[in-house]
């Protein structure tokens, strides 16, 4: 017998992860390059000491207060209210994406998305014995509705993945691909439901809808979000979906009792205070994400139009050598997506200046090899 | 169809959890009785604020510097050094199962273990598709090693799960009956890990020793631990194992990426500081729990022998009216276990002192009904 007794399909494998790499300039992981100012960080603390001098008992289970503050923020971004009881969350959306397919996946069960993706969502299925078909995005990673219709009619799933901005192109879903793709999977023999993965949906461009608009009208959606991205939250792991009451109530069958700690019950409620704070950060973003396409374009690449905090671009013959010679230059970027492309997250006004730079000289030393 | 899709075998489940309820005397989730003092809360406190002001940024994925502290604590409780290697840790105890099921359970595999015995484990293997096993325990809660021997032979269970401490019951396990099963596991055909569940471990009374003494001759042993209980850190979520350092990268292939929080490493850490001080709060548990044992028994009741913070006793015709009874007179404790027994866990001595008036008053009351 092989030792130690690792299942069959996972021999081998490589655990899940970007490298972590200690270069100067980081934007590799879509990352918020902004650190929590001085008044978060006092606040974390403080609301941390407070839940720490009750430690020795376990948290509340159902993070009421919590899903209260959750659901108030939701509600801003959003034409609708959406209340605590629609409210999910756990250490990160990896983790909320598991808690949906421990209760609605698994063995016998198919999750549907549409590649290039997440490279996250096969692993989940993975981990949860769920069959995985990927279908196909356009030239410009825009969903084909009917080719998207017609897979969740032949595949019968579950559960469908839509990241919306999706990663790792940034691409927005309109809301009426999304409707229709929720009204196919709760078809007859169906009963499915819609993932929209809104990870990075703080960062649409404006006049982009978030899917939470069409909570309200289809109860088989499921709107995931997280604090990672645009609460610049990711060390601490808060992540989370708003649905119809039922869905929440079927995940707490299979989530760990107590899976939310106290402190980082404490430290989200802090960081969900300062929004405005946060948000502002945000809107700075996301006219560096505008400023980078364009310098891009400019330079006479592709570039995919992004929702997102970060630009998926190309196409290099050898894009590997690219990403070497940033990295070579202290710009760590990620190696992802389809063939020929990079993702680069963004940064500061300094960090995008110090990728400029590289990329200028880098590809002036590509064209070198080339010549 | 049904909705929303929740898979056959969980519908209709109730979500894992004792009841939640706001009485005056809590016993009964075996937590540790004493808050963290003032100087662990600022340590905590100020370990936290440092890590917030890199929140935007992910975790150190593999803990690294939580790993060397936890090993240093398991090599002062063993006599053997634990290496950083050889440690991994999740939120909770509960997540460290998860990930072992995940890796070494799953579909067309078996989990063993003894009833009566901790009720998640069945939620575990279920939740990851693992085929459930329970064998039976003796009258006086101990292990029949003829009997677990032929269980493990018949069923090759892939993870052997037994607590020592066995919660709810108390009992702990001789190291040779531990050996023989990790042998029995090894064997031809089999190759399955022994899971040792530590998570009461530092209550043990004096002459118990803890599996960590078995890790340097047995390489398929795992010993789990918890900080929820003796280091009064259930809030904060944060369990652990040590074991042959493979099994713990065949763990990583499962794990979700970034699953410790650095608000949790950098809380643990703190914690981890003061083990002295927490740990002289488990030398008055282990007195205290002594010395209710000890009243039980003169109140003419079957007392389990306990290694644990909590006692389990009995037998009642009815359970339920005396744990209603105690109830009502404000002091919670859980009715689990074989039929007819109560667990009570240790508190802190106003709480036990309660809990005693409490039974003696009960006591009389379902005496006059029973008259």
């Amino acid at each position: 017998m092989r030792f130690p007794p690792l299942r069959e399909e996972l021999v081998g494998l490589a655990p899940y992860g970007a490298p972590q790499l200690d270069v100067p300039v980081t934007l590799n992981v879509n990352e918020n390059p902004y650190p929590p100012s001085a008044a978060v960080v006092e606040d974390i603390a403080a609301s941390v000491a407070a839940a720490a001098a009750g430690l020795n008992r376990y948290p509340d289970r159902e993070f009421t207060e919590l899903r209260v503050a959750l659901a108030a923020y939701l509600s801003a971004d959003s034409s609708h209210v959406v209340t605590p009881e629609q409210v999910w969350a756990a250490n990160g959306s990896n983790e909320v994406m598991l808690h949906l397919l421990q209760a609605f996946g698994g063995p016998g069960r198919t999750a549907l998305s549409f590649a290039p993706t997440y490279s996250m969502y096969p692993e989940y299925a993975r981990d949860t014995g769920t069959a995985w078909v990927a279908g196909r995005r356009e030239q410009d990673f825009a969903l084909d509705p009917v080719h998207a219709r017609d897979l969740v009619l032949e595949h019968r799933p579950s559960v469908v993945l839509l990241p919306s901005p999706n990663n790792p192109t940034g691409t927005a879903l309109p809301l009426d691909v999304v409707a229709a793709l929720c009204e196919a999977a709760a078809g007859p023999d169906i009963g499915g439901l819609v993932v929209v993965d809104e990870a990075y949906a703080e960062f649409r461009r404006a006049g982009t809808p978030s899917a939470l608009e069409l909570l309200p009208s289809l109860r088989n959606l499921v709107v995931t979000r997280t604090m990672s991205k645009a609460f610049a939250f990711a060390g601490a792991r808060l992540g989370y979906f708003a649905a119809a009451p039922e869905i929440g109530d079927a995940v707490r069958v299979v989530r760990l009792p107590y899976h939310l700690s106290a402190v980082t019950q404490a430290a989200a409620l802090a960081a969900l205070r300062h929004a405005d704070e946060l948000l502002a950060r945000v809107a700075d973003l996301r006219e560096e994400r505008d400023a980078l396409a364009a310098w891009l374009a400019e330079q006479g690449l592709e570039v995919a139009a992004s929702d997102a905090n970060f630009v998926l671009f190309g196409r290099y013959a050898d894009r590997h050598a690219v990403w070497q010679g940033l990295l070579d230059r202290g710009v760590l970027i990620r190696e992802t997506g389809p063939d020929g492309w990079l993702r680069v997250s963004v940064g500061t006004p300094a960090e995008m200046a110090a990728f400029r730079d590289a990329l200028t000289d880098v590809g002036a030393a590509v064209m070198e090899e080339t010549r």
